[in-house]
């Protein structure tokens, strides 16, 4: 089971890494999380040079495609090279987006017809292409879904989760990460210390 | 203003990166961010090969030292050398810890007396330190902080923001980050969209 992360440069840090950090918590016969970009490293808008694990066609081969954000997303909303190297089949893959990202699903003609989310910075943007956006955390239309405000990365790897691995998976990874004393305590069960 | 972040082979991913992304999002004169090591680059526990901003002797010069958590701790906890690279000084510097980071402190002497939080999976060698530990998300003791829970993350940048940028700017940069429709609407005000 391969998900991968579509990067580029210019992408948010934490809307990658908390979906890559939330993935790679799975415990999972086979399961694997890439990085794919269209070059060997991006550089995030902080300024960050991640290596990449693969690039854009291994999205051929994924499970989930799950696309950054970040303003990248602004250049790269008008790439068709970019864009056509992403053969996706919303049929048979789970597609989704944080903030931003959620503009590159417009582009590629994912969103046509449906409610999306998005950061408020890209909502006249994605307005743009047509797609009504609401004001949610998470939107979800069979196998396509947008996420948006940093956070509610959990709610995007926690669809994916449940839907690859289990609901039981998903519970215990994103019990994971909670704070102390709040959504983890000592005296949890220790399948939740990941 | 500088603002450490100490990083080792074994980091976990999201306990440095959400420390790194709410931090890079401080709006304010010459407020820089960066990650240190012992060497050029340190590799996560998922297996990210990231490249560091300094080397450990750079945080002699920060504001603000936060240490990294992973099973790396358990190693860095008994290495002399790394330990000793660390010239801290909690009368003029904020020094604090995510998750497991709270061994290194413990290592360094600085939780001697007082009550700390740590990663369910390093509470035991944490007490082996004669250091209390309180299931809480996040305990501070004048310049020492422990954080605990990876988005007890938020609560760890935002003691660093708020005491050294101020109030106002902590509630911005962690507004940013909440998901949409809850912590962050498309009518807030605008300083909170970063």
């Amino acid at each position: 089971v391969q998900v991968s992360i579509v990067c580029f440069d210019g992408f948010t840090d934490v809307d990658v890494f908390l979906l890559w950090d939330l993935l790679n918590r799975v415990q999972f016969p086979d399961w694997k999380v890439q990085l794919v970009g269209e070059n060997d490293e991006h550089v995030s808008s902080t300024g960050l040079r991640i290596p990449m694990h693969a690039r854009l066609a291994a999205v051929g081969t994924a499970k989930a495609v799950l696309f950054a954000s970040g303003r990248g997303t602004r250049v790269k909303m008008n790439d068709a090279t970019f864009l056509g190297a992403l053969r996706l089949d919303e049929r048979n893959q789970m597609i989704g987006s944080m903030c931003s990202g959620a503009l590159l699903l417009a582009a590629l003609g994912l969103l046509q017809g449906r409610t999306a989310t998005t950061y408020p910075t890209a909502k006249a943007a994605l307005e743009r292409f047509g797609v009504e956006v609401v004001e949610r955390s998470f939107v979800s239309h069979g196998n396509i879904a947008t996420a948006a405000g940093c956070l509610a990365a959990q709610q995007l790897a926690g669809w994916v989760i449940e839907r690859l691995a289990g609901r039981e998976e998903r519970q215990f990874v994103l019990q994971s990460i909670q704070p102390i004393g709040e959504g983890l305590r000592f005296d949890s069960d220790p399948r939740a210390f990941r």
